[in-house]
């Protein structure tokens, strides 16, 4: 075998890689075969005029790759033939550099009553007003335009409409610039591209959204999770957290959150806001139920409490509107927006502009607020069937939130139901749901699990939640008979 | 000064970040004074019972921070108030990690002819065709299924005509897969996000489009700028850089590059794919102009030609029909596209269905095709009266491609010409176009210029090069004139 090899000292490619790759070119032609030893590394270095450590850094890489393995004393050994070479790109291996995010689990389509997806109900949405909508954006002399490549700022008519409602609000500032994105997903998408490195720390609700997690999992962060309980964000427990440590951001969703259905109070809002004002760190108000309100007051926004300037405030038309038309926006300071259009600019360029004037006009003309009404009337309905079906089916110690919006109401069943493992023999009789540990960001409750309501009619809920309650029940009495003493053997 | 501060030793946090955490948090709440003295690293220590290093690794970050300044042989002292907290968090520096991407200028408004925006023709859009197409989805009994929260792979039965067009043209084969994206771009963002990690190299083309260069330097990836030529990509110039070093991936675009308008011939794309498949790299092939081509034969895409599965296909609505509609989509290896499908949902969930949904319409009906007739005799038009006001107006000694089809031409100027200082007299003329420096890579020339002409009509590309040929030639008459010696001071 011929190691006279020609490397580049001038190249900024280090050597032991330009190394790796001339002998991994070797094996890979099959000009070094399957099984073949390799020169001992004090030997190749000496050949090639090489420090001995450059040699193993190739080594350990070419080993790293599949290529060759070292056996300590005996050397080291090609341990791939030419064939490897036909199949060209090992995806495989490839992507094995990224960790796959967590996504929940797709409903089988046995599944007749799912509470499994947080998302507006089908038979609500108002086909005319759309179509109406629809008609008049067709109808615009300005119709090219809409159709033309856009404004990583998003469709200005709409962006407009926006901050100025926002400023109505009280939740933009003279400080503060708005931006349209595709739904509050990529807005955090976007914020996360611009705010987070890998290895910086966030602060999140615990539980949270499974979206959420995965969005800042990929991003090589680390979640800590304040605990999310009946009054939402524990701001305590935050401050707790920033004594110890300087996480880069802190998101928390302020209105019926997404699994709890919880909603944070005034002076939780104000703590929160305080202590990370302290810590100089962003609040990342997500705030997509915002419309969603069934009973009781609206509180004010942390962005309208705000007066420093280090809130965002993320909303979409998704969970009220059409979720299939993604359209949402993100206000907050413009040194940050600034970037942000710049991300979105890389991103897509940007958001779909068909969608956005049809949900401008659907908004402008008053549609999405009649819609609204009859949206609210339906919730509070959903939301109660939810409530009474739980109380009266599933088994007796089982405790429910009891939200005043939005699609989510959380369960803990008592020990020692697994909402996870019963998951499978729900879905067999037609119910699904979302268990625990999809949301779980350090707390991982097995009795837990999340019933998305807003899509099912109170009937569907009433006739799922008593499929789900013969379930628990059932799984209950044989764990109690099974943990009966066992009869003698006779 | 009370320095008795309380670290946790069994805290992830590290004790360096908890102290320089809590002497920070000291100074924003103005119990240290700005110009007081901080205790020195051996004295903090030994009160803490710390190592050394752990208070002088806190103090950097102190120092980084803004919040403090050493000073050989006096010590460390503080150098920011508390009046800094009100204010928050100091954007700037947050944003300040991240390094802004290189994003086209806006043209101003007083410009009225535009060569800078490579887009299709305003004036071309089939309004009555798109108000059709909308027609008949609105009229669709699955209208609510379209409105509904969707699929990250896209919307079904656009999904599935792709997949069987592309299977029909002999680019997607049984290990193949297709999702639908918010165009090329995000298609590109969506490969990047799951193969290419900060460090990372990427071979792109050189001149390239900015869209391109500032996404994967975004992800902290080092391009390596392969020369796009009269024959497109330097496959060559490739296998040289394949020699030297193992870049993450290739992206190239087949059919009339952005911003040369040159197109790959057969030979090339064969001996780029057998390089890149010995070298085991993918290669990106970057396809949006694919349908525009004026005159000559289509070549076969190289996905196409590939018959190990290393290739990963875009391709988009947006060059041929309504950019403003965000549909475009990838084809290739199902292991790569079960990981896009991921990162497609944690980016933004899924793409706009109205949108997949009138674009099916549209294409399925045959008003695609037929419009895409219309738009080739227009570009066709165009393309001639591009290379012919260039031939007649610009001075003597420029150089400009020859393209079959797409959008852009790309024009070198003789020296001393510099198409950067010019641009702002050509848009005082009314003119403009983006000159070369927002495409080089490496190779950076100043006379060069990218015209896109699709979006003007014959007249307005005749009369815009007719001002840009005197913008250019006054300024060689003056330089020419500048240059001679200067006559005597009398």
């Amino acid at each position: 075998m011929d190691f006279n090899l020609t490397l580049d000292s001038e190249s900024e490619v280090p050597l032991y890689r330009q190394l790796s790759i001339k002998i991994g070119d070797k094996i890979r032609l099959g000009e070094m075969a399957l099984g073949e030893r390799l020169p001992a590394t004090r030997e190749l270095a000496g050949l090639l005029g090489l420090n001995r450590t450059t040699v193993s850094a190739a080594y350990e890489l070419l080993e790293s790759e599949g290529l060759i393995a070292g056996h300590v004393g005996r050397g080291s050994f090609v341990t791939a033939g030419p064939a490897t070479q036909a199949t060209g790109v090992n995806w495989t291996s490839l992507l094995n550099r990224a960790e796959p995010p967590a996504v929940a689990p797709v409903t089988p389509g046995t599944v007749s009553l799912s509470f499994a997806t947080s998302r507006p109900a089908r038979d609500l949405f108002p086909l005319d007003d759309f179509r109406s909508s629809c008609a008049s954006v067709l109808a615009r002399s300005d119709l090219a335009d809409i159709l033309q490549l856009g404004s990583p700022s998003g469709y200005e008519p709409l962006r407009r409409y926006l901050l100025a409602d926002a400023r109505e609000q009280g939740v933009a500032g003279p400080g503060d610039d708005l931006i349209v994105t595709n739904g509050c997903q990529q807005a955090l998408d976007l914020i996360g591209r611009v705010l987070v490195r890998p290895g910086d720390s966030v602060v999140v609700e615990d539980p949270v959204y499974p979206g959420l997690k995965s969005l800042f999992a990929e991003m090589g962060a680390r979640l800590i999770g304040v605990a999310a309980g009946p009054d939402g964000f524990d701001a305590a427990a935050f401050e707790q957290v920033l004594s110890r440590e300087r996480p880069r951001l802190v998101v928390v969703t302020p209105n019926f959150q997404n699994p709890t259905g919880n909603t944070l109070p005034l002076a939780a809002r104000r703590a929160l806001l305080a202590a990370a004002r302290q810590a100089r760190i962003p609040v990342i108000e997500n705030d997509a139920y915002h419309d969603l309100r069934y009973e009781g007051e609206d509180l004010p926004a942390i962005k309208r409490l705000d007066d420093a300037g280090n809130t965002v405030l993320l909303r979409s038309f998704s969970k009220l509107s059409f979720p299939g038309l993604r359209v949402g926006w993100v206000v907050g300071p413009k040194p940050l927006l600034d970037r942000l259009r710049q991300a979105k600019q890389v991103a897509d360029l940007h958001t779909d502009q068909l969608s956005q004037a049809v949900l401008l006009e659907f908004a402008g003309s008053g549609r999405l607020e009649a819609h609204r009404q009859r949206v609210l009337r339906a919730g509070a309905e959903r939301l109660a069937a939810t409530l009474e079906g739980c109380n009266r089916r599933l088994p007796p110690g089982t405790k429910v939130t009891h939200p005043q919006g939005g699609m989510n109401v959380w369960v803990r069943l008592p020990e020692p139901l697994d909402a996870g493992e019963l998951l499978g023999r729900a879905q067999r009789e037609g119910v699904s749901y979302l268990p625990g540990r999809w949301f779980a960001v350090s707390r991982f409750e097995p009795g837990a699990l999340r019933l998305s309501f807003a899509g099912l009619t109170a009937d569907e809920i009433g006739r799922g939640l008593a499929i789900l309650g013969q379930v628990f029940h059932a799984e209950l009495e044989r764990s109690s008979r099974s943990s009966e003493p066992a009869p003698a053997m006779v």
